[in-house]
This record gives C-alpha cells, structure tokens and sequence, in this order.
C-alpha cells in the first residue's frame, strides 16, 4: 500500500473526477480535482479483504447480528478516543448527513433554529432549510489567521428560538481541533441557551501532529444534551457505503431519536457494516497513522507552496486534508481569483461561499491526493498568480 | 450458476440463518430457516463481476453520475413491465421500509388512518404506527382459498380520516398476481375515498408461469394519486444493500416527496448502484427467467406435499416465493400447530398473526432455497404431522 499510487478515478462514477467539469468547468482530461471530500487512495487492505470475504461468499441478503458490528465500533472509541461507549447507544444511520437530518428532525420542529458556526460544512444548511427550519449563523472569529469561538457575540445573537447546535469537531473548512477550553466553552453556551448539542466528529481520527482531539463526550456537564456523531467514512475513505453512526448516551433523548429512526424505516447496508467491522481494528489504526503522516507532509508542502504566493493564506491545518486557503490579500475579486484556479490552473477547489458566512475570500482545496499531484498543483497554482510575485 | 447448490450461510452474518435460534428456538445445526424473505442463492454473475470491478478499482468514494443506473431502471420498467419511466420520477431510497417511511412522512400527518389489505408484509404497519399514524386493517376475504379484493366491504370501513392506501402487488404473504380489473377496483377505491395511492410491487419479477403482473402505473386514471416502489433487491437477492426506488410520476406529488428527501439526507450508496445497473440488463433479465422456473418447481413440490396433510392448505402462489400455508383444517391451536413446524420439524417459519388481521391460523415458509432443503422441509412437515394421516 502506497499513498504515492495514482489511481485513476475517471469513468468509475466518482463524483469528485466525473463531475468537475461539468459543476466547475474544468476538463477531465487535464484538470485537478480537489473538491468532494473523499480522497483518492484505497482503504487499508483489512477493508479490502472483509469485502474480497463478502464476494467469495457471494449471498447479500439480510444482515444479522451486529455484535461484532457494534464491538468494533466500541474498541475503536475506547482506544482511539478514550471513549467509553455502550453498544445500546449506538444508532447507524446512511450516512452523516442523513445522521444530521435524522437530529434535526427528531430535536426540533418546524420554525426552530438551528446554530452554526460559520463558514461549516454546507450540507448542514441544506438539510435544515429543506426541514423549514431556520439556520442561525454565528460566524467564527477569524485570528491570526486561525478561526476561533467567539461566544460573547453569539451569545448576544440567541433570541431564545434557537433548540440545536451543531458543532463541527474538528472544524471543517479551516482543520481547527478544538482545545478542550473551547470545547467546555461550547458545553456551556449550549446549557446557556438550552439546545441541542450535536458534535459531528467525522474528521477526528485525522488529527495532525502536535495537536489532540478530544471527543465532546469527554468534556463535563453536558452529557444530558449530547449527541455525538462520527463515522469510518472519511477516515477510511469509504464514503460510497453511505454508513455513519449517531452515539446517544442520554436515555431520554435516546428514546426520541430511537422512535424517529423506527418512523423513517432507518437500517444499515451490510456493507457498510462489514467495511466498518473490519476497518475498526488494529490494522486500521495502522494505517490511520500511516495516512495522517502522509496527509501531513501533504499540507506541509501545499502550505508552504501557498503561503509563498503573496496575498494568499492557506490556514494551518490541524486536522482534515482540506485546506482553506484565504484569497483576501490579493484584493481580488472572487470572480478573478476563482477564474484564476479553475481556467488558468485547471484545478476545481470548493467555491467559500458553500460554506456560509465568513467564506466569501476562500476556496477549499482537498489535499488528500498522491502527493506528485499536490506538487503539481503548487506549481499551477504558483503560475496561475506569478503576476503578484 | 445452479440453483441446486447448497450454500452455508451460517456464520455469515445471515438474519435467517444466524437469528433463527434467537428468535424462534430453531437449532442452526440442525433447523431449516425458512422465514427471513431473503434467497439461499448468489445473484446473477452479471452482479458478482460488477461488484468485483469495483472492489479491484478499490477507491470507495462518492459516487457520481447516476445517468447509467437511471437508464437501467428504465430500461428494465421498459422491457419487463411495459412501463415507460422518465429519469426525474425516480428517488433511490434506503430499501422499501425506507421508502415505505418515507411516503407515510411526506403524503401524511400524525393522526391519519393509512390502509392496509391484511394479511401484509408487517414493516408496513411498523413504520405507520412508529410514525403516530393509525393502521387501518382492510382484511382480504378468503375465497376458496385465494385472497379477494372485498371493496363493497371496504366502503363500509372508510371514515374520511384515511390519508393513504399502501398496496402490495404482487401481494405478500399469499402471492396473488392481482388481475387487471381488481388492480383497477383499487385504482377507484382510492379515488373514492381520496387516498394517495403507494404501489409496492417489490415482488413483480417473481411471478409464476401462466399469470402476469400488471404495474399499477398502467392502470387508468390513478396516476394524479399514484406512488409505484421497486427494487432490485427482492428479485436480485440483493436486500443487504438496502436499496429502493420510489417512482412517482406527477409533478406535485414528487414534489412534496423530494422535499422530505432532501430535509431526510436520504441519497444511495455506492453498491446498491452498481449492482442495480448490473442487474437490469438481458444477463439479469435471463437470469430472473430461470429463477422464476426454478422456484416454481420449489412451489410445485412444498405445496404437493403439504396438502397432501389433511388439514394444511398451502396457498397457491401466483407469485413471489413466501408459501402461506393454513393450519386452520387441523384445528389446532396456533401454539401446537407452531410447536410442531418450529420443534418437532425444526423449521424456523414466520408467524402468521405478524402479518395483521387475518393471519392468525398461518404460517408463511421461504421456499427460495436449494430443492434438496425444500424436500427436506417436505419430509419434516408430513412427519410432524404424520397422525393426522
């Protein structure tokens, strides 16, 4: 197994490679695609064996028993988290965002607001609007270039409407882990203003050197109002099986997810299930290490790149392999410097504005590519602007 | 590929296989699942390579352009149901129950009566009631032991309370291929009584020699007020990748159903799509035509030999492979007749009154297993009611 492989992703239904162009305009032939967030490696080959097993076996009928299921998620927690987690907490969902959607509904009601911390993933927003409810926006503090709570101003946002939180750990776009001050600061403005605490902790197993996530669940007080969401998705890069889990510790709010699950006909895949089982495990976690070393030296390089290019700012990346690159410094249009990645570098990058308030001057760039193709994209990116050097 | 070969599925993570000893006492060394609708068999190898394609590829990310797999449904509503579908009516939810959920979420408010033709598939009145709507129980009358629409009866039972019929065509348990006039009865039934309409035909392509399915899309008149839900996953043996389609073709109903599947987060995994375009194809088509041949002998066999036991009446299934057989002539008590199939022939074999009103003196046996274990179940069942001979 080697990060360095380029494998070539066109013409497999991938959406990351097979739709740039026609979402960004950038040619399949030539171009970069650095936008979806899933990454352009295998997964480790203990994935790939539990499916080989699945397919040699060749019967894909109902799946029973999910014990081993369920064990694999709890060794994972506990020994890559810390994380005690009874098995009857455990909800699988098809994914994160049906997992977000799945809260939204079964924790709030029509005309209910639902907090943001902007710029965060877009697909938060949208599955809250299309529930009629309403996105509050409580934008980030952007400080010395890193992002940053900032509660005294959102405290003075909350009107009392507000019923959820979704908090983002670690932060996606911007790769900020939140330090555990942070994160009790969190705890206490949901107790504050009596919401919902969802932790959508999909990127914490991609931790970069030097810095320690810390599960939600961990921080004091908050237990009564939490709902913790991760998956093997984007650790494993196997996001197509479309499997994540939403952890309940609280019995009562358990109770309520639990009926709406039941309501919406909700059961996993036995894909993702054998995926998950088999990735949950010591080789997994090897890899893991493997990947966050290379993922590491991905950012470095990309950053320094960047950072070189006057006007640009690639925020340091703490965790995830999206880099969120600032484009305020060269006054520019967003227009201009979009033009500038997509036509004259060739490279399709997620446009900020996706992600809410506060990503106006930004492009999100996904690093999580073999590494020629990051150096190749430096030097795009570096030509494409060598009129500011 | 041949039906005849015996498959182990123990161990395998197999709901019918693994749980039955948990659920109805059944021995796994010994015992005979005959419950779990699932088939003991491997789909067709047009599926098998599909699949192994994709695992050589090996990169398991998000899947992109869905024009292959929206082709192949309509190529297959086409050329196996005379059902010319347009791309747009088609939502991929998560499995049946998904969809079923799904339909009672959007088309219906807590408190509504959704009406069901019992005995049914028990999910129905699962996620009806998990969703605080009330099941309204239209029994099927029992006509020389055949299952009859009874809509003079049906009339009588309408309260203007009841929001939603949900039809199961083929119908299960029981397999009656519904006739063009009674599927037109159902089509004036719901519009008299004002209730939008959801098709399941999950089971159309298992449908016996001598009889035809008719897609209630075909039907006059309905479909202002019509839902059809299909899937590869009953005919493919499949149903581990929890995959569905909800067709709706007006306008406005698909409208209010693409809401609440956006605000849901519902969007399909990756193997449920290319096994899906892999199976509508001539190779799948062929593949179901032996099938169908196949389990008809099954069907041939089991219900020779379980009414020639005086006081059993099988069913004759018209379609799907789930044989409902009656205990009602032994005049037992469900008790004993169950303690013999479960204890005496070691047989795990679904409950009748699981299925709602009408169920009560049944029991419904999954004959889509290698013939040797369909004459072994013969055996038993002559056997533990050998004193009735």
């Amino acid at each position: 197994m080697s990060f360095d492989e380029i494998i070539d992703r066109r013409d497999t239904h991938c959406a990351k490679w097979d739709k740039m162009e026609l979402v960004y305009g950038v040619p399949r032939d030539s171009g970069i695609a650095m936008w979806v967030a899933d990454m352009d490696f295998r997964p480790p080959s203990v994935i790939q064996e539990a499916l080989q097993r699945y397919l040699d076996h060749g019967v894909y009928g109902y799946f029973g028993d999910e014990s081993d299921y369920l064990g694999a998620i709890q060794w994972w927690m506990q020994n890559r988290h810390n994380w005690t987690v009874q098995p009857e907490w455990i909800f699988t969902t098809h994914g994160l965002v049906n997992g977000t959607a799945m809260c939204v509904d079964a924790f709030t009601s029509p005309g209910d607001g639902v907090v943001l911390m902007t710029p965060v993933y877009h697909a938060f927003a949208r599955v809250i609007t299309a529930a009629d409810r309403k996105v509050v926006e409580c934008e980030l503090a952007l400080t010395d270039g890193r992002y940053m709570m900032d509660f005294d101003a959102w405290d003075a946002q909350m009107t009392g409407t507000e019923k959820m939180l979704i908090l983002c750990s670690p932060h996606n776009p911007g790769g900020r882990v939140w330090t555990r001050d942070e994160l009790q600061g969190v705890a206490d403005f949901a107790k504050r203003h009596d919401l919902v605490l969802v932790s959508d902790e999909i990127h914490h197993d991609l931790v970069m050197p030097g810095h320690t996530h810390t599960a939600m669940s961990l921080i004091d007080g908050v237990t009564d109002r939490l709902v913790m969401m991760t998956a093997t998705t984007k650790t494993f890069n196997i996001a197509g099986c479309h499997s994540g889990n939403v952890i309940i510790p609280d019995e009562a709010l358990r109770a309520r997810f639990a009926k709406r699950m039941n309501a919406m006909g909700v059961s996993p895949n036995s894909f993702g299930l054998f995926m998950a089982t088999a990735a949950y495990s010591p080789e997994g976690a090897a890899w893991v290490d493997d990947l966050v070393t290379y993922l590491d030296g991905n950012r470095r390089l990309f950053d320094d790149a960047v950072n070189a290019i006057p006007g640009l700012a690639s925020m340091p990346l703490e965790s995830t392999y999206l880099a969120w690159v600032d484009f305020k410094g060269t006054g520019m249009s967003a227009a201009e410097f979009t033009k500038r990645v997509q036509t004259d570098a060739g490279i399709a990058a997620n446009h900020g504005p996706t992600f809410g308030s506060g990503g106006d001057t930004f492009l999100r760039f996904n690093i999580a590519t073999p590494r020629a193709r990051v150096e190749e994209a430096c030097k795009r990116l570096t030509a494409a602007f060598s009129d500011l050097q």
